[in-house]
């Protein structure tokens, strides 16, 4: 089982992110955080990585609901989307797949509301 | 299994957060995002919500191997640790168990990698 869905992208890796970012808003997701990791490793290690951004995305609906199902469920939000250059120059654009990253959690309450977000960042990437 | 390790704590919100902040930089994290849910929550839809916030901490010698081994493990990034102030008023810190939450990534190296992070963010709880 794969643990995220994703795409190629024949696009820059800034149109890239204006897109899924515009895609995410759509079904309803802010972005609440942007972590640069190629800035980051730079800074930090001194080395040279590959373009590469995480947003974390979040619904605020249906976190509202996760957290008031699982208090705890704060240790797996917001959920991640990657933009990522490949050695080819491509652009992949995943995002995780809420059902394996929360599978060592058992709540049913909490499932159906992942099953619901799944479709939703599933929907996200096959509309890039 | 639990997918976290926390501890409550006799102390104000802010102390908590500074305590935690200092015993991640001690084991080598660095705080990427920081998440004020509480105000998150009261500003999209307007709801009362305990004081909660999620820091995304990283350690970037281990992220980097981490990507090195599992390129998609960004969608797993950064460790969350939560602060949290319980209906009784007092505070409780946690740390994502980082093997549960890729326990669906079948991938030995990235395994090895997790369970010393694993080792790392336990003792951040244990020490505070």
């Amino acid at each position: 089982m794969s643990y995220y869905f994703s795409k190629k992208l024949n696009v820059t890796f800034e149109k890239a992110m204006s897109r899924v970012i515009e895609e995410l808003r759509l079904e309803g997701f802010g972005i609440l955080t942007e972590i640069d990791v190629t800035e980051t490793l730079k800074r930090k290690l001194n080395v040279d990585f590959p373009n590469y951004t995480i947003l974390g995305a979040c619904n605020p609906p249906f976190a509202y609901r996760a957290l008031q199902a699982e208090p705890k469920i704060g240790l797996m939000l917001p959920c991640n989307v990657i933009i990522e250059e490949l050695d080819d120059g491509e652009i992949e654009v995943s995002a995780v797949d809420p059902l394996s990253s929360m599978q060592a959690i058992q709540n049913k309450e909490l499932q159906a509301i992942a099953e619901e977000i799944q479709l939703k960042l599933k929907k996200v990437i096959e509309q890039l």
